[in-house]
Protein backbone atom coordinates (compact mmCIF):
# COMPACT_ATOMS: atom_id res chain seq x y z
CA UNK A 1 0.00 0.00 0.00
CA UNK A 2 0.93 3.85 -0.84
CA UNK A 3 1.51 5.70 2.40
CA UNK A 4 1.06 9.86 2.14
CA UNK A 5 3.69 11.23 4.93
CA UNK A 6 3.02 15.31 5.90
CA UNK A 7 6.34 16.60 7.26
CA UNK A 8 7.78 19.47 8.89
CA UNK A 9 11.12 20.66 9.10
CA UNK A 10 13.55 23.67 9.63
CA UNK A 11 15.98 23.15 6.73
CA UNK A 12 19.33 24.99 8.50
CA UNK A 13 20.60 21.75 9.12
CA UNK A 14 20.11 19.93 5.66
CA UNK A 15 21.56 20.01 2.25
CA UNK A 16 18.01 20.42 1.09
CA UNK A 17 15.61 17.52 0.24
CA UNK A 18 17.25 15.69 -2.00
CA UNK A 19 19.93 12.54 -1.10
CA UNK A 20 23.06 14.37 -1.70
CA UNK A 21 26.89 12.55 -1.69
CA UNK A 22 28.71 14.26 1.57
CA UNK A 23 25.81 15.94 3.30
CA UNK A 24 22.60 15.06 5.45
CA UNK A 25 19.52 15.47 3.12
CA UNK A 26 15.67 15.72 4.90
CA UNK A 27 15.00 12.77 2.83
CA UNK A 28 17.93 10.77 4.52
CA UNK A 29 16.56 11.38 8.12
CA UNK A 30 12.74 10.63 6.77
CA UNK A 31 13.80 7.56 4.86
CA UNK A 32 15.82 6.29 8.13
CA UNK A 33 12.70 6.53 10.61
CA UNK A 34 10.59 4.88 7.62
CA UNK A 35 13.08 2.06 8.39
CA UNK A 36 12.65 1.67 11.88
CA UNK A 37 8.89 1.63 11.77
CA UNK A 38 8.34 -0.29 8.71
CA UNK A 39 11.73 -2.88 8.94
CA UNK A 40 12.82 -2.03 5.17
CA UNK A 41 13.87 0.78 2.98
CA UNK A 42 11.56 2.26 0.57
CA UNK A 43 12.26 4.27 -1.99
CA UNK A 44 10.69 7.65 -0.57
CA UNK A 45 8.83 10.16 -3.22
CA UNK A 46 9.03 14.21 -2.15
CA UNK A 47 6.74 16.63 -3.79
CA UNK A 48 9.11 18.99 -4.40
CA UNK A 49 12.97 19.25 -4.30
CA UNK A 50 13.96 22.19 -1.65
CA UNK A 51 17.22 24.23 -1.64
CA UNK A 52 19.81 23.72 1.29
CA UNK A 53 18.86 26.08 4.20
CA UNK A 54 14.75 26.19 3.35
CA UNK A 55 12.22 25.31 5.84
CA UNK A 56 8.65 23.70 5.08
CA UNK A 57 5.72 24.09 7.04
CA UNK A 58 4.01 21.65 5.16
CA UNK A 59 6.18 19.16 3.08
CA UNK A 60 4.72 15.67 1.39
CA UNK A 61 6.40 12.52 0.97
CA UNK A 62 5.00 8.83 -0.31
CA UNK A 63 6.55 5.25 -0.52
CA UNK A 64 5.11 2.12 -0.23
CA UNK A 65 5.06 -0.78 1.66
CA UNK A 66 3.77 -4.08 2.08
CA UNK A 67 3.37 -3.52 5.44
CA UNK A 68 -0.29 -2.24 7.21
CA UNK A 69 0.32 0.10 9.83
CA UNK A 70 -2.04 2.20 10.75
CA UNK A 71 -1.44 5.56 9.67
CA UNK A 72 -1.59 7.32 13.53
CA UNK A 73 0.95 4.69 14.29
CA UNK A 74 3.07 5.86 11.78
CA UNK A 75 2.88 9.34 12.63
CA UNK A 76 3.71 8.75 16.23
CA UNK A 77 6.33 5.61 15.63
CA UNK A 78 8.40 7.72 13.08
CA UNK A 79 8.41 11.10 15.46
CA UNK A 80 10.62 8.50 18.08
CA UNK A 81 13.15 8.27 15.33
CA UNK A 82 13.51 11.79 13.99
CA UNK A 83 15.67 14.05 14.82
CA UNK A 84 14.88 17.86 16.70
CA UNK A 85 13.81 19.42 13.62
CA UNK A 86 12.09 17.02 11.29
CA UNK A 87 8.28 15.90 12.59
CA UNK A 88 5.71 14.43 10.55
CA UNK A 89 1.88 15.55 11.47
CA UNK A 90 -0.30 13.42 9.44
CA UNK A 91 -0.26 10.21 7.49
CA UNK A 92 -2.94 8.98 5.18
CA UNK A 93 -3.38 5.64 3.02
CA UNK A 94 -3.53 6.83 -0.49
CA UNK A 95 -4.35 4.86 -4.15
CA UNK A 96 -1.70 3.92 -5.76
CA UNK A 97 -1.45 5.77 -8.65
CA UNK A 98 -1.39 8.90 -6.42
CA UNK A 99 2.19 10.75 -6.59
CA UNK A 100 3.47 13.34 -3.72
CA UNK A 101 4.81 15.34 -6.44
CA UNK A 102 2.80 14.92 -9.58
CA UNK A 103 -0.40 14.30 -8.16
CA UNK A 104 0.20 18.10 -6.47
CA UNK A 105 -1.90 20.83 -8.13
CA UNK A 106 -0.45 23.55 -6.56
CA UNK A 107 2.17 24.76 -3.69
CA UNK A 108 2.06 27.69 -1.46
CA UNK A 109 5.47 29.37 -0.24
CA UNK A 110 6.09 31.86 2.22
CA UNK A 111 8.93 34.10 2.37
CA UNK A 112 9.55 35.98 5.62
CA UNK A 113 11.48 38.99 6.19
CA UNK A 114 12.08 40.45 9.69
CA UNK A 115 11.62 44.12 9.78
CA UNK A 116 14.08 44.80 12.75
CA UNK A 117 17.84 46.65 13.73
CA UNK A 118 18.64 43.96 16.05
CA UNK A 119 18.73 40.07 16.11
CA UNK A 120 16.26 38.24 17.88
CA UNK A 121 17.26 35.05 18.84
CA UNK A 122 13.76 33.17 18.55
CA UNK A 123 13.56 34.84 14.72
CA UNK A 124 17.53 33.96 13.76
CA UNK A 125 17.72 31.34 11.08
CA UNK A 126 13.99 31.31 10.47
CA UNK A 127 13.27 34.68 8.17
CA UNK A 128 15.71 36.95 6.49
CA UNK A 129 16.65 40.33 8.44
CA UNK A 130 16.51 43.53 6.47
CA UNK A 131 16.46 46.95 8.14
CA UNK A 132 15.53 50.16 6.16
CA UNK A 133 12.76 50.72 4.16
CA UNK A 134 9.81 48.05 3.12
CA UNK A 135 6.65 50.00 1.99
CA UNK A 136 4.62 46.86 2.30
CA UNK A 137 1.59 48.17 -0.07
CA UNK A 138 4.23 49.14 -2.71
CA UNK A 139 5.58 45.34 -1.99
CA UNK A 140 1.83 44.09 -2.38
CA UNK A 141 1.24 46.13 -5.54
CA UNK A 142 4.48 44.76 -7.18
CA UNK A 143 3.59 41.05 -6.33
CA UNK A 144 0.36 41.33 -7.67
CA UNK A 145 1.83 41.17 -11.16
CA UNK A 146 3.15 37.97 -10.87
CA UNK A 147 -0.39 36.01 -11.01
CA UNK A 148 -1.36 35.11 -14.19
CA UNK A 149 0.30 32.50 -16.58
CA UNK A 150 4.20 33.53 -17.99
CA UNK A 151 7.02 32.29 -19.06
CA UNK A 152 8.96 32.74 -15.86
CA UNK A 153 12.60 32.38 -17.41
CA UNK A 154 13.30 35.71 -15.65
CA UNK A 155 12.68 33.78 -12.77
CA UNK A 156 14.74 30.63 -12.86
CA UNK A 157 18.02 30.55 -11.58
CA UNK A 158 21.09 29.60 -14.42
CA UNK A 159 21.19 25.36 -14.45
CA UNK A 160 17.68 24.77 -14.28
CA UNK A 161 16.92 22.22 -16.76
CA UNK A 162 15.66 22.61 -19.93
CA UNK A 163 11.86 22.72 -20.26
CA UNK A 164 8.85 24.71 -20.47
CA UNK A 165 9.16 27.63 -18.21
CA UNK A 166 5.47 28.45 -18.32
CA UNK A 167 3.83 28.78 -14.63
CA UNK A 168 0.39 29.89 -13.66
CA UNK A 169 0.91 32.28 -10.37
CA UNK A 170 -2.58 31.49 -8.85
CA UNK A 171 -2.43 34.31 -5.97
CA UNK A 172 0.63 36.46 -4.40
CA UNK A 173 0.52 39.08 -1.47
CA UNK A 174 2.67 40.72 0.72
CA UNK A 175 1.50 41.27 4.69
CA UNK A 176 3.21 42.75 7.97
CA UNK A 177 2.45 41.04 10.96
CA UNK A 178 4.69 43.04 13.49
CA UNK A 179 7.72 43.31 13.01
CA UNK A 180 7.58 39.83 10.17
CA UNK A 181 7.16 41.18 6.50
CA UNK A 182 5.30 37.89 4.96
CA UNK A 183 5.60 37.35 1.12
CA UNK A 184 3.09 34.92 -0.23
CA UNK A 185 2.91 33.39 -2.97
CA UNK A 186 0.76 30.20 -4.79
CA UNK A 187 1.42 28.48 -8.20
CA UNK A 188 0.62 25.22 -10.00
CA UNK A 189 4.76 24.68 -9.76
CA UNK A 190 7.75 26.82 -9.35
CA UNK A 191 11.11 27.01 -11.34
CA UNK A 192 14.41 26.37 -10.17
CA UNK A 193 14.43 29.43 -6.97
CA UNK A 194 12.05 31.11 -8.29
CA UNK A 195 10.25 32.39 -5.34
CA UNK A 196 13.64 33.41 -3.93
CA UNK A 197 14.33 35.47 -7.21
CA UNK A 198 10.71 36.89 -6.56
CA UNK A 199 11.45 37.71 -3.08
CA UNK A 200 14.90 39.24 -4.35
CA UNK A 201 13.24 41.55 -6.57
CA UNK A 202 10.48 42.64 -4.21
CA UNK A 203 13.77 43.70 -2.13
CA UNK A 204 14.83 45.58 -5.09
CA UNK A 205 11.22 47.10 -5.42
CA UNK A 206 11.91 48.16 -1.65
CA UNK A 207 14.69 49.47 -2.38
CA UNK A 208 13.22 52.00 -4.39
CA UNK A 209 15.56 49.95 -7.67
CA UNK A 210 12.49 48.29 -9.59
CA UNK A 211 9.33 50.20 -10.04
CA UNK A 212 6.51 47.31 -9.24
CA UNK A 213 4.87 48.51 -12.99
CA UNK A 214 8.73 47.58 -14.12
CA UNK A 215 7.42 43.78 -13.74
CA UNK A 216 5.35 42.73 -16.35
CA UNK A 217 8.47 43.94 -18.69
CA UNK A 218 10.86 42.12 -16.72
CA UNK A 219 8.55 38.64 -17.00
CA UNK A 220 8.69 39.18 -20.38
CA UNK A 221 12.20 39.70 -20.67
CA UNK A 222 12.80 36.39 -20.15
CA UNK A 223 15.60 37.54 -19.25
CA UNK A 224 17.33 36.82 -15.82
CA UNK A 225 19.60 39.58 -15.29
CA UNK A 226 16.46 41.88 -14.96
CA UNK A 227 15.39 40.63 -11.54
CA UNK A 228 16.78 41.12 -8.26
CA UNK A 229 19.26 38.84 -6.86
CA UNK A 230 18.48 35.29 -5.03
CA UNK A 231 17.18 36.11 -1.94
CA UNK A 232 18.72 33.44 1.39
CA UNK A 233 17.06 30.54 1.43
CA UNK A 234 16.91 31.58 5.49
CA UNK A 235 13.52 32.87 4.50
CA UNK A 236 11.65 30.67 2.02
CA UNK A 237 9.45 27.80 3.60
CA UNK A 238 6.92 25.26 1.20
CA UNK A 239 4.14 26.26 3.74
CA UNK A 240 1.08 24.04 1.83
CA UNK A 241 0.97 21.64 -0.98
CA UNK A 242 -2.51 20.66 -2.45
CA UNK A 243 -4.04 17.71 -4.07
CA UNK A 244 -7.19 17.64 -6.09
CA UNK A 245 -7.90 13.63 -5.43
CA UNK A 246 -7.68 13.93 -1.35
CA UNK A 247 -10.59 14.71 0.24
CA UNK A 248 -9.55 17.73 2.94
CA UNK B 1 27.79 56.09 34.25
CA UNK B 2 25.41 53.42 34.70
CA UNK B 3 24.28 51.08 31.58
CA UNK B 4 21.31 49.79 31.25
CA UNK B 5 20.71 47.26 28.94
CA UNK B 6 17.78 44.85 27.30
CA UNK B 7 18.41 41.12 26.36
CA UNK B 8 16.20 38.82 24.90
CA UNK B 9 17.06 34.75 24.71
CA UNK B 10 16.38 31.38 24.87
CA UNK B 11 16.92 29.79 27.90
CA UNK B 12 17.54 26.09 26.53
CA UNK B 13 21.11 26.24 27.02
CA UNK B 14 21.48 27.93 30.33
CA UNK B 15 21.59 27.42 33.88
CA UNK B 16 19.36 30.50 34.00
CA UNK B 17 20.36 34.17 34.46
CA UNK B 18 22.72 33.65 37.39
CA UNK B 19 26.42 33.10 37.32
CA UNK B 20 26.88 29.60 38.72
CA UNK B 21 29.63 27.15 39.23
CA UNK B 22 30.01 24.49 36.09
CA UNK B 23 27.10 25.55 34.19
CA UNK B 24 26.77 28.50 31.50
CA UNK B 25 24.58 31.18 32.70
CA UNK B 26 23.29 33.85 31.11
CA UNK B 27 24.89 36.46 33.17
CA UNK B 28 28.67 35.24 32.02
CA UNK B 29 27.88 35.55 28.32
CA UNK B 30 26.51 38.92 28.50
CA UNK B 31 29.58 40.01 31.07
CA UNK B 32 32.11 38.64 28.15
CA UNK B 33 30.21 40.68 25.41
CA UNK B 34 29.99 43.76 27.89
CA UNK B 35 33.89 43.05 28.67
CA UNK B 36 35.03 42.68 25.60
CA UNK B 37 33.51 46.05 24.21
CA UNK B 38 33.89 48.11 27.30
CA UNK B 39 37.56 46.62 27.72
CA UNK B 40 37.00 45.70 31.89
CA UNK B 41 34.80 43.14 33.39
CA UNK B 42 31.71 45.39 35.80
CA UNK B 43 29.70 43.41 37.67
CA UNK B 44 26.08 43.24 36.16
CA UNK B 45 22.90 43.51 37.95
CA UNK B 46 19.63 41.65 36.44
CA UNK B 47 16.70 42.57 36.96
CA UNK B 48 15.57 38.62 38.39
CA UNK B 49 16.93 35.37 38.88
CA UNK B 50 15.67 33.65 36.15
CA UNK B 51 15.23 29.22 36.52
CA UNK B 52 17.24 26.92 34.25
CA UNK B 53 15.73 26.48 30.70
CA UNK B 54 13.36 29.54 31.07
CA UNK B 55 13.39 32.09 28.63
CA UNK B 56 13.17 36.20 28.00
CA UNK B 57 11.56 38.00 25.07
CA UNK B 58 13.19 41.29 27.74
CA UNK B 59 15.56 41.21 30.44
CA UNK B 60 17.23 44.19 31.75
CA UNK B 61 20.39 44.07 33.75
CA UNK B 62 22.94 47.27 34.74
CA UNK B 63 26.40 47.84 35.15
CA UNK B 64 28.49 50.71 35.60
CA UNK B 65 31.24 52.15 33.54
CA UNK B 66 33.03 55.10 33.25
CA UNK B 67 33.90 54.67 29.67
CA UNK B 68 31.41 56.46 27.70
CA UNK B 69 29.30 54.08 24.89
CA UNK B 70 27.05 55.87 22.67
CA UNK B 71 24.24 53.69 23.87
CA UNK B 72 23.62 52.44 19.64
CA UNK B 73 27.06 51.33 19.74
CA UNK B 74 27.01 49.04 23.05
CA UNK B 75 24.10 47.47 21.42
CA UNK B 76 26.14 46.97 18.13
CA UNK B 77 28.86 45.68 19.67
CA UNK B 78 27.49 43.23 22.32
CA UNK B 79 25.99 41.45 19.56
CA UNK B 80 29.08 40.83 17.73
CA UNK B 81 29.88 38.89 20.43
CA UNK B 82 27.10 37.54 22.14
CA UNK B 83 26.12 33.44 21.42
CA UNK B 84 22.88 33.18 18.78
CA UNK B 85 20.70 32.43 21.24
CA UNK B 86 21.60 36.06 23.11
CA UNK B 87 20.69 39.62 21.86
CA UNK B 88 20.85 42.68 23.24
CA UNK B 89 18.28 45.19 21.53
CA UNK B 90 18.35 48.55 23.62
CA UNK B 91 20.62 50.04 26.31
CA UNK B 92 19.82 53.49 27.93
CA UNK B 93 22.46 55.68 30.11
CA UNK B 94 20.31 55.61 33.31
CA UNK B 95 20.81 57.30 36.64
CA UNK B 96 23.15 56.18 39.55
CA UNK B 97 20.40 55.23 41.55
CA UNK B 98 18.72 53.33 39.18
CA UNK B 99 18.82 49.72 40.35
CA UNK B 100 17.63 46.70 37.38
CA UNK B 101 16.31 45.04 40.54
CA UNK B 102 14.79 47.23 42.68
CA UNK B 103 13.36 49.72 40.61
CA UNK B 104 11.80 47.59 39.34
CA UNK B 105 7.55 48.17 39.31
CA UNK B 106 6.14 45.30 37.62
CA UNK B 107 6.99 42.72 35.53
CA UNK B 108 5.06 40.16 33.31
CA UNK B 109 5.32 36.56 32.73
CA UNK B 110 3.64 34.21 29.96
CA UNK B 111 3.80 30.52 29.97
CA UNK B 112 3.01 29.30 26.64
CA UNK B 113 1.23 25.82 25.95
CA UNK B 114 1.20 24.23 22.81
CA UNK B 115 -1.98 22.47 21.91
CA UNK B 116 -1.36 19.79 19.65
CA UNK B 117 -0.96 15.87 19.19
CA UNK B 118 2.45 15.91 17.37
CA UNK B 119 5.56 17.88 17.91
CA UNK B 120 6.28 20.67 15.60
CA UNK B 121 9.98 21.43 14.87
CA UNK B 122 9.59 25.20 14.93
CA UNK B 123 7.77 24.71 18.53
CA UNK B 124 10.01 22.47 20.46
CA UNK B 125 11.83 23.68 23.14
CA UNK B 126 10.26 27.39 23.14
CA UNK B 127 6.29 26.02 24.36
CA UNK B 128 5.40 23.45 26.86
CA UNK B 129 3.39 20.81 24.38
CA UNK B 130 0.24 19.42 25.90
CA UNK B 131 -2.93 17.57 24.25
CA UNK B 132 -6.11 16.67 26.02
CA UNK B 133 -8.99 19.53 27.43
CA UNK B 134 -7.76 22.95 27.47
CA UNK B 135 -10.86 24.80 27.83
CA UNK B 136 -9.71 28.05 27.58
CA UNK B 137 -12.57 30.13 29.21
CA UNK B 138 -12.72 27.83 32.04
CA UNK B 139 -8.54 28.65 32.39
CA UNK B 140 -9.02 32.25 32.12
CA UNK B 141 -12.05 32.43 34.73
CA UNK B 142 -9.38 30.59 36.95
CA UNK B 143 -6.76 32.95 36.44
CA UNK B 144 -8.53 35.62 38.09
CA UNK B 145 -8.55 34.18 40.50
CA UNK B 146 -5.11 34.84 41.26
CA UNK B 147 -5.23 38.83 40.77
CA UNK B 148 -5.01 41.14 43.98
CA UNK B 149 -2.85 41.08 47.00
CA UNK B 150 -2.48 38.09 48.77
CA UNK B 151 -0.04 35.85 50.41
CA UNK B 152 1.09 33.48 47.91
CA UNK B 153 3.46 30.90 49.63
CA UNK B 154 0.78 28.02 48.26
CA UNK B 155 2.37 28.77 44.71
CA UNK B 156 6.34 29.33 46.46
CA UNK B 157 8.62 26.69 45.65
CA UNK B 158 10.08 24.85 49.09
CA UNK B 159 13.98 26.24 49.17
CA UNK B 160 13.04 29.76 48.61
CA UNK B 161 14.58 32.11 51.33
CA UNK B 162 12.32 33.24 53.83
CA UNK B 163 10.28 36.57 53.94
CA UNK B 164 7.32 38.00 53.10
CA UNK B 165 5.75 35.78 50.52
CA UNK B 166 2.78 38.57 49.34
CA UNK B 167 2.99 39.81 46.12
CA UNK B 168 0.47 41.92 43.90
CA UNK B 169 -0.72 40.35 40.84
CA UNK B 170 -2.05 43.34 38.48
CA UNK B 171 -3.67 41.60 35.77
CA UNK B 172 -3.96 37.66 34.74
CA UNK B 173 -5.28 36.19 31.79
CA UNK B 174 -5.29 33.15 29.73
CA UNK B 175 -5.90 33.32 25.67
CA UNK B 176 -6.04 31.20 22.52
CA UNK B 177 -3.86 31.90 19.31
CA UNK B 178 -3.76 29.05 17.34
CA UNK B 179 -2.72 26.07 18.18
CA UNK B 180 -0.76 27.70 21.58
CA UNK B 181 -2.44 28.71 24.78
CA UNK B 182 -0.71 31.76 26.32
CA UNK B 183 -1.16 32.41 30.03
CA UNK B 184 -0.06 35.89 31.03
CA UNK B 185 0.36 37.57 34.56
CA UNK B 186 2.23 40.48 35.98
CA UNK B 187 3.18 41.30 39.45
CA UNK B 188 5.00 43.83 41.43
CA UNK B 189 7.25 40.73 42.27
CA UNK B 190 7.54 37.00 41.88
CA UNK B 191 8.33 34.55 44.20
CA UNK B 192 10.52 31.24 43.28
CA UNK B 193 8.65 29.26 40.62
CA UNK B 194 5.35 31.07 41.34
CA UNK B 195 4.56 31.39 37.99
CA UNK B 196 5.22 28.06 36.98
CA UNK B 197 2.97 27.02 39.95
CA UNK B 198 0.35 29.02 38.56
CA UNK B 199 0.66 27.21 35.31
CA UNK B 200 0.50 23.92 36.69
CA UNK B 201 -2.45 24.99 38.94
CA UNK B 202 -3.79 25.93 35.75
CA UNK B 203 -3.24 22.03 34.29
CA UNK B 204 -4.50 20.83 37.08
CA UNK B 205 -8.25 23.00 36.33
CA UNK B 206 -7.65 21.47 32.75
CA UNK B 207 -7.66 18.14 33.88
CA UNK B 208 -10.91 19.20 36.04
CA UNK B 209 -8.99 18.12 39.48
CA UNK B 210 -9.37 21.57 40.10
CA UNK B 211 -12.25 23.93 40.18
CA UNK B 212 -11.44 27.56 39.23
CA UNK B 213 -13.87 28.06 42.42
CA UNK B 214 -11.17 26.76 44.61
CA UNK B 215 -8.55 28.71 43.65
CA UNK B 216 -9.38 31.37 46.83
CA UNK B 217 -9.27 28.43 48.92
CA UNK B 218 -5.54 27.44 47.95
CA UNK B 219 -4.09 30.57 48.07
CA UNK B 220 -5.12 30.84 51.77
CA UNK B 221 -3.99 27.98 52.64
CA UNK B 222 -0.55 29.04 52.49
CA UNK B 223 -0.23 25.08 51.53
CA UNK B 224 2.38 24.55 48.90
CA UNK B 225 0.79 20.90 48.55
CA UNK B 226 -2.73 22.25 48.00
CA UNK B 227 -1.95 23.98 44.27
CA UNK B 228 -0.77 21.93 40.96
CA UNK B 229 2.86 21.25 40.29
CA UNK B 230 5.34 22.85 38.90
CA UNK B 231 5.11 23.26 35.07
CA UNK B 232 8.32 22.66 33.03
CA UNK B 233 10.64 25.83 32.35
CA UNK B 234 10.32 25.05 28.75
CA UNK B 235 6.99 26.88 28.37
CA UNK B 236 8.01 30.36 30.51
CA UNK B 237 9.18 33.72 29.15
CA UNK B 238 9.92 36.52 31.05
CA UNK B 239 8.04 38.95 28.74
CA UNK B 240 8.23 42.53 30.02
CA UNK B 241 10.10 44.55 32.76
CA UNK B 242 8.58 48.35 34.01
CA UNK B 243 10.50 50.69 35.55
CA UNK B 244 8.55 53.86 37.15
CA UNK B 245 11.57 55.71 36.64
CA UNK B 246 12.13 55.92 32.75
CA UNK B 247 10.59 57.77 30.44
CA UNK B 248 8.90 55.28 27.58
Amino acid sequence: MRYLIYLKYIGTSYCGWQVQNNALSVQTVVQDAVEKVFCHRPDIKGCSRTDSGVHANMYCAHFDSEKEIPPRSVVLGMNIHLPDDVAVFDCKIVDDDFHARYSCIEKEYIYLIHHSSYRDPFIEGRAYRRYGELDVDKLNEAAQYFCGTHDFSAFCSAGAKEGDKTRTVKYASVIKDGDMVIFKVCADGFLYNMVRIMAGTLLKVAEGKINPKDIPAIIESKDRSKAGGTAPAVGLYLNEVRYSSLDE
